[in-house]
């Protein structure tokens, strides 16, 4: 049940992300030397839990962000180093207050924390990363970089309640739904980026570059996990497929079959994801609505446009390797698989 | 059940707040001012959820130790209103936070947030209010302020997982317990008075005093807060007898107790505690051992050693209305039937 990926018009050959990743490797390194420095504790449960989420082979993107726009930006410091091992903290702290709110039994592929240490410990490690995260950006003494990342944890927050309000409620609109996905998942990728070009003292016209790159990355980025999420391969996948539909999320493809679908099937969304009743075959039925009506299709022809608009917003650097890696990464995070 | 109070040599007559919170009075309505903006969200839950607790009548000690030591330095700005919120936000943070750890269902003598909005908004607006706190901070522009505070927020975290670990272990010694309460309980109100004399820009000698007021009067005000939840009066402390016990939490109290018990004791303790298995009357009998082994009046003679030495701490200042209101603010700490 593999999603037919359609490539409109943005979408480019080489989709690898390995230009990328070999630019920032040696910074990445650096990040992750601090990572496990900052993630250490006299409180053994505190670097146990950090570092099943930190070793759990995510691609790291957000802290990739940061290096690969700071160096684009040409800045010779090291304090770029301190604010993507912040990125990251940010990230995995989000990352286990949401598994405890999503009451998740996989995360990036392994039993989530909150299954092994229990809520509390995940709440609780989620705030020390939090609080490190902190520490490392005042370290920089960029208070510019500060208020972009501290709006950032406020505005993800403030999205993650949005989409707790919003989650049962099937009727949700295209337009209420990219505002949730802004907060809680592309404020993060924007900070991200722009904060390599605040690090580096670039003018503002090149700071509103990276943050429009970042925040139509973000957007396109979570728009295709909606997607594979119903479709994707779950050995790639690092979590159950299907996993939104069990919780009763409201994605772009569930707001898109439900607006194109009968009385009938909207009566089979309401059943199964705002009552939360479901049965042996929901699943399966969903996802064959969900392909009738072209639903994860167009949720990826969604997700080129904002790759698109990301691409643009790049337009104003100087053609250089860095530019050039950035580009393909918008095109690996549209038409990856995993 | 009241617990004899043990009125040492440090121990003033005059034992009230009235004329600390006389003094911080203006600062604090702007701080109410601060607060209310800053909980204010398009996404309802937030101000509801944070307005519950918000408006629930709490003293707000730590923001008022701000206000009193940025006056008692001299400050003239603005900043310290901010950071006086910031800290009661970090603190509302800490107790939503708090709340889905321990479970309880009483919050202030009213019913828990999680109760009323489920554990998944407590912690989604924690984390809010958190990111504001941040915020707010970056506005003062002071990096030593956001260095002290990011680095409380990481501490009092890193207490709470420590606390999570130790709790089911009756055999904690005093030690490891007063360490516990200096991450999670001291750390902030340190953190809260020594940014007073930080924004100030006050010598070192300054902020070094107000930090060790700060926490030893936190060490002290917690420890009058376990002997309390034992023998306080659930209509005046704003919640319910016996939490502590019947979430198996080992405070100071118990400490006490299970080492001054015998073999019988222990293993009462043990089965309450430890293993949990609570019955009908187990609360009643575990009174009964603190007051036979004069445990909660000797928690409370510990918290007017470390009363006393807060008070020593300020002795560096000039006589001032403010010194003279922050000494009665100890005693009152003390002293407190809530």
């Amino acid at each position: 049940m593999g999603v037919v990926v359609s490539l409109g018009e943005g979408a480019r050959k080489d989709k690898s992300l390995e230009p990328l990743m070999a630019l920032v490797a040696d910074d990445m390194q650096r990040v992750n030397e601090v990572i496990l420095s900052m993630a250490r504790s006299d409180v053994e449960m505190i670097p146990e839990l950090a570092g099943h989420l930190i070793n759990s082979g995510g691609k790291r993107l957000r802290p990739v962000l940061t290096i690969a726009a700071a160096q684009m930006c040409g800045y010779t410091g090291a304090s770029h180093v301190k604010l993507a091992s912040s990125v990251e903290f940010m990230h995995t702290a989000t990352l286990l207050h949401d598994d405890v709110v999503d009451e998740s039994d996989l995360r990036r592929g392994k039993v989530a924390a909150r299954i092994l240490w229990g809520n509390e410990a995940s709440v609780l490690v989620g705030d020390f990363l939090l609080g490190q995260a902190f520490r490392m950006m005042v370290e920089t003494g960029s208070l510019e970089s500060l208020r972009i990342l501290a709006n950032a944890a406020a505005v993800i927050a403030e999205g993650e309640v949005m989409q707790l309000a919003a989650s049962k409620d099937t009727s949700t609109t295209e337009d209420a739904y990219l505002e949730v996905i802004n907060a809680k998942t592309a404020a993060l990728f924007s900070a991200a980026a722009e904060v390599g070009a605040v690090i580096a003292e670039r003018p503002h016209d090149e700071q509103a570059a990276l943050e429009s790159f970042g925040r139509n990355l973000g957007v396109a980025f979570q728009l295709v996990d909606d997607a594979l999420d119903y479709s994707g391969k779950q050995s790639l996948l690092g979590k159950s497929v299907g996993d939104d539909f069990r919780e009763g999320k409201i994605t772009l493809p569930v707001v898109l079959a439900y607006r194109r679908g009968d009385t009938e099937e909207r009566t089979f969304w309401k059943r199964t994801l705002e009552a939360g009743d479901q049965q042996e075959g929901d699943l399966e039925k969903a996802i064959s609505l969900l392909e009738r009506h072209r639903a994860l299709t167009d949720t990826v022809e969604r997700a080129h446009h904002y790759g698109a608009i990301a691409r643009d917003a790049l337009a104003i650097f100087p053609e250089s390797a860095h530019k050039t890696a950035l580009m393909q990464a918008v095109d690996f995070c549209v038409n990856r698989e995993h």
